[in-house]
């Protein structure tokens, strides 16, 4: 039991309640100078009440501690659709006004706070970027527990603490969040203190961890290697007491693992340390009303959002709202021009201390350059395009590696992944850092180490959620997975599109360091796992995402690569999708031509066609991606071979956002660059890596469009050979060639042999591959021939 | 103990485990009936075996507890990646040849079945739709538990055993699905035997499973609610003892559970089940290499897909394999024409109690039809377009609620969502049944029932993977979910759809009930939750999928959304996408209208425009969504107001996929039929509900693609009134006659004052919502005018 004052608690936590209240229902009278009438109510009652009272006596309890223990801390607002909490929580701290100026600690900002919560031109009803102290948005619920072991890799010295609500308990990616603790260094990383509120109730039903017994629960939690303490009640002095004393005790504990990890360092055994949880059990919309219209509302389901919703034309409902405000004791709280008492203040921690001005909610204020090394130590020799093969990803695994030793004392960088690190051929990170675990070893095990920095869990959701808290809370990394799978977390990434594209609004904010995502085992080279695996589709999501934010890149080779990746890691603000192969790859850049490319985001392959460049081609072979760049080169191969004097002309790539509008995209081509590359008139075959109607989407306002006929996957997959899966879609050399025979004037007559010899081709292989198992000699074996 | 002969048991183990290796490896010498040479090893080694010893282990017995228990069962095979271990145990049973009648169970079918497996035109190398008995990929993890809850629901004599990886059981959608049995009814329901298969590691690293201490994984376990069964070990005839101790005990189990409830009915108290789980904790890669150059294999994450990899050119290798096959006695298993020997085959349970002939792994053998209410019952009356409104979801809750009525003695009917089922005004479905709930219940709960069919957990994955599971066993439903969270499950959505696609190319599959989604709360009323609930793109992620499974809706009133849900569910093998509203909408069509318009796809609603039908309009306004149609019919009526000497026609499309060209969908107009619509040269404005170039990317190859031009939604969200969201977004009413005028030629100096007004009009607007935080009051109350 805590010595300190309950009644300063309650009066912080009273004056949060008063203003969650407010903000959903006043639009003027904020301090109940005169009795409610029904003009001082908003016209459209918005927000969520039911999680706010919990959401505030975390506030303030988290205060207190922070206070006392002068603790560097965070907070991830699990229910953050919450909003009406963190905001009064702010204002009252005075965070709100320093970040807002407008919104002024007095009556006058109070009734400001009030009226543009949920209101047109005002304040979203969620926690949000807006919000002074948070990284995290809350309206999708299951990423907060992994936002928050995010936040706290590599920030030893940070407490972060995360309300995880009993309805976003059952998600997902937050059960299987818990797990998490067994990836968290004691000695390297800071704490996280997980907040079970178990208010009992979603949207319309009781929820399942609020309904099983207790000790099932407790086994639940030491299941999960956590350490629970409980605080259970609906008697607020009682509630204090008992969360007082559980948070002193959480935070002993937190102390004792890390003082016995950070003394003992390397030598500590190989058992993880049992990290406190706290289980908040108190009623849903606690304060608040408890009947409303003869129905139960505190203590259930109804008092999830407004619990009072007719205040405007009820006058019964208009006096519970106003007996509800003033159970609270306003006048107790604020004082006559609406400033809060000391009594309410006496809690809060000062300065960068506060929660809402928590340098690492805005982690551009603490986002160090990577150091990045220079590419050309790393880039492979290309004397003649198409001569060499290299496996691009182990490549760029190489210069990873370097960015990883070049951090291994700022430790602001890690990989993660959901167990393909190696498969991706990322392997050499482990020359200079291990994998992450804190669990039992075995005498077999390779790479593990406690303060590796690479990290693998099965779960693209876990990475995903510690990815996005890493950034957002001041540092860099990179995100490798399959392809196909990076669907899995298509509905997080647009939360973190939307949450950048709203920062980059707000001045305050500073810019982060950009997510990015290496895509490779991608849908060309899914040899082993077929159908599956394969499903290029990731790109069509980000890409109809906010353009300010995405960037999409096909690099064809290893040095472009190079090139792309080091683009990436030092943008901000953006989410970057890589596409590119593991498997063994032409080299067809040097790498300076890889940097200037790049840089262009798409250009003339001069080398690889036919065009004199003092006329228009004949026909465009374009490309992206760098399966469709080698089939593109082949088929240019064959016209070369075959029809000497058709012009080809060959275009590649690499930066996708290029093909659009510039008006549309920060990246887009002009319609005199675009037409430079493809013509306004000529056939451009367009051998795609992905989707091939994404192409058409991005060119669709080009002069040239009904010219453009794209190849790409169009879901005909399976298990086979490499060279049959882009028969199977169409996108292979000798179909390239029949398309170009096609669509150029005149030479369906003239090259009718060349288009039979394709034909041939194809059935060629189709017999063979199922004879032999392999492709044919003439495909595994090509080479660019010039 | 069993009494069972172990002997015989692991006859039939090491037959399935020598059938894995061999398809793995062989291409021809299947008996080993001379020396392995390296022609008789494939030229490329594809395939999972680090699974397949544990999945060969469970197959094996659960035959036996099958055939001595008289069970009907099913198995979800969670690691699917292992496909050779279960095509093995097929082969062995028999249904593979009575499924595939080529490849025979004799040596000429066994060179069929490893010749075949990973290689082109063969099988694929996971589980798959081709392999018989099975309902489950396996090739994304994490979906295997919920699909297996989904096949137990509503089928009381089921069994449906399920394997789940230790590298799965860290996927948030598995970790979620535990507590599934609280959602399990032991009357009406059948029992899911979990079997959680720790075999130590994944790809690449150890399993977080595997590696806390037992302690720790029974607490999480019975955490779960559920009752632990262990079987340890790397002795053979020990694990197989365990094994079949353990069976028997957990089924003896279940029968007590089922037996007990089933026998004291509704008077049972609110504790719900402790179901039995079996965590089988063996080597990976069991019986396969102990080391290989040098490196531990069996038992470790070496083993995890082709343990020997260098087999056709390293001597040391192809001998290594040998010894490996020859370990499992092939000569005392198989006679020398191949055949399994009788000793392999006791423990097999006949005719469709075979796991590979399961009927219920075969749902479209199932299937009932749904008994469908007449429409006309459930139909709003419509004497005038737009003269009344109804919640279009609330209506067609009432004939959903029917038709759980008339399901009440079939059981094959149900409604999942997120705790959304009340939000999104489908509440009457509970006067027919409740809510699925087997925990605790307190005195205030609402219409939630031990045997209700509305399934309602905060997670959309687990949702989706009963609805599959239910589906795929031959049952109906529905789930209903806010529009932008639909993106949590496009991962899942896609290998359903992949699944579907195969399905469709398999005679034997017959088939299954589609898979029916309704999205609502949709982007354009989000009011309350603003940006991160603001999303319309899942249909963009289908549309890129198979057409032949794929139908996206857009009813825009009451009538046509019921017109719609009563074609979709009488569909089959399909993915159909419903987006509707749930607030009060405009009643546009009577229901015979609407039953037509959705046969139709599109159509020209001639009351809403001014082209008399003679001519060819001036402009086209298309629409597509609740919303947008009621902005277009806002837009058209003050057309016809203030210029009307134009001619407008009004063309709205429901089925989204009416646009692509008919080669590319099946529900593609021909030219002739587009044309026909939207005419080849005129102007068409297209109010669209979701992003704008979705329409772009459907309709681009159309003649009059340069005339179209398309207004949706463009990522500006907030929180903020219904038509501040139309007007953020360029679909409001005034920007479309702008369109208008900027578009059809020569209005523009003739309609220049009106294009003055809608500027005003939309400042009106925009002063007027910041001041009054509602809608300005023409357009709140605006209705259809003639």
């Amino acid at each position: 039991m805590t010595a300190y004052p309950i009644s300063e608690l309650d009066a912080h936590w009273r004056a949060a309640n008063y203003l969650a209240v407010g903000q959903i229902y006043l639009m003027d009278n904020p301090l109940l100078a005169e009795p409610l009438r029904p003009e001082h109510i908003k016209p459209r009652l918005l927000g969520h009440w039911g999680t706010s009272p919990g959401l505030n006596l975390v506030h303030t309890h988290l205060n207190r501690v922070i206070k006392e223990r002068s603790l560097e801390a965070l907070c991830v607002w699990g229910p953050g659709h919450g909003g009406p909490a963190v905001l009064a929580n702010s204002w009252l701290e005075g965070t709100y006004t320093e970040t807002y100026p407008g919104v002024t600690r007095d009556a006058d900002g109070m009734a400001k706070l009030f009226r543009q919560f949920s209101f047109p031109g005002g304040v979203p009803s969620h926690v949000a970027p807006e919000t002074p102290g948070s990284i995290h948005e809350g309206g999708e619920l299951g990423y907060a527990l992994a936002h928050a072991y995010g936040a706290a890799f590599d920030h030893p010295g940070l407490l972060v603490a995360c309300v995880i609500g009993d309805g976003e308990a059952e998600t997902g990616p937050l059960a299987a969040s818990w797990h998490a603790n067994k990836f968290l260094d004691p000695v390297h990383d800071g704490a996280v203190l997980p907040v079970l509120h178990l208010n009992g109730y979603k949207i319309a039903n009781p929820t399942v961890l609020s309904r099983i017994p207790e000790d099932e629960l407790d086994a639940l939690l030491r299941g999960y290697g956590h350490d629970p303490l409980y605080v259970t009640g609906s008697d607020p002095a009682q509630v204090h007491r008992a969360m007082a004393g559980a948070m002193d005790d959480a935070l002993d504990r937190i102390t004792a693992i890390q003082q016995e990890a950070r003394s003992t360092g390397a030598d500590r055994g190989r058992e993880y340390a049992r990290w406190p949880v706290i289980v908040l059990r108190t009623p849903k919309g606690w304060t608040g009303p408890a009947t409303v219209d003869g129905l139960p509302v505190e203590g259930t389901w109804r008092a999830h959002q407004v619990p009072l919703a007719e205040v405007r034309e009820n006058p019964a409902h208009l006096k519970q709202l106003e007996e509800w405000l003033r159970s609270y004791r306003p006048e107790e709280l604020f004082d006559s021009e609406g400033r809060p008492t000391p009594q309410v203040l006496e809690c809060l921690p000062t300065g960068d201390r506060r929660l809402g001005a928590s340098p690492y909610a805005n982690g551009g204020r603490l986002v160090q350059p990577l150091p990045l090394p220079a590419l050309d130590l790393f880039a492979v020799p290309v004397d003649k395009p198409g001569s060499t093969l290299h496996e691009p990803t182990r490549v760029l695994g190489r210069f990873l590696t370097q960015v990883m030793r070049d951090t291994a004392g700022q430790r602001n960088f890690r990989v993660v992944g959901p167990d393909e690190t190696a498969s991706n051929r990322l392997d050499d990170l482990y020359d200079a850092t291990g994998k992450a675990w804190q669990g039992m070893t075995e005498p077999t095990d390779r790479n593990l180490s406690r303060d590796g920095r690479v990290m693998e869990i099965l779960s693209e959701h876990v990475c995903q959620g510690w990815l996005e808290g890493y950034l957002l809370t001041g540092r860099h990394g990179l995100f490798s997975t399959y392809e196909a799978f990076a669907h899995i977390v298509d509905s997080m990434v647009g939360q973190h599109i939307k949450w950048l594209k709203t920062s980059r609004d707000l001045s305050w904010r500073a810019p982060i360091a950009s997510l990015n995502y290496l895509l490779t085992s991608h849908v060309w080279r899914q040899d082993n796992n077929g159908f599956s695996h394969q499903d290029p589709g990731f790109v069509d999501h980000v890409l109809n995402k906010s353009p300010e934010v995405v960037r999409v890149y096909f690099p064809p080779d290893a040095n472009t690569l190079l090139a792309v990746a080091d683009h990436a890691l030092r943008s901000r603000d953006q989410v970057n999708v890589i596409v590119a192969g593991k498997q063994p790859c032409f080299d067809w850049l040097p790498v300076d031509e890889a940097r200037i490319h790049v840089a262009r985001g798409a250009g003339i392959w001069d080398w690889a066609g036919t065009d004199d460049g003092a006329r228009e081609p004949d026909v465009v072979l374009a490309c992206a991606g760098d399966v469709p760049t080698m089939e593109v080169l082949a088929a240019s191969a064959l016209l070369r071979e075959h029809l000497p004097s058709l012009a080809v002309r060959v275009v590649n790539v690499v930066d996708i956002a290029r093909l659009m509008p510039h008006e549309e995209h920060p990246h887009g081509m002009t319609d005199t660059e675009y037409n430079a590359l493809f013509t306004t008139d000529k056939p451009v075959v367009f051998a795609y890596h992905g989707y091939p109607w994404l192409i058409h989407r991005l060119a669709y306002r080009r002069t040239g469009h009904a010219h453009l006929h794209v190849r790409g996957y169009k879901e005909s997959g399976t298990t086979t050979t490499p060279f049959d899966m882009v028969v199977r879609n169409d996108l292979d050399r000798y179909r390239l060639v029949m398309d170009v025979i096609d669509r150029v004037p005149g030479l369906a007559d003239r090259a009718a042999g060349l288009r039979q010899a394709m034909t041939d081709r194809r059935i060629r292989h189709h017999d063979w591959i199922r004879a032999h198992g392999t492709d044919l000699p003439e495909v595994a074996d090509w080479t660019w021939p010039y």
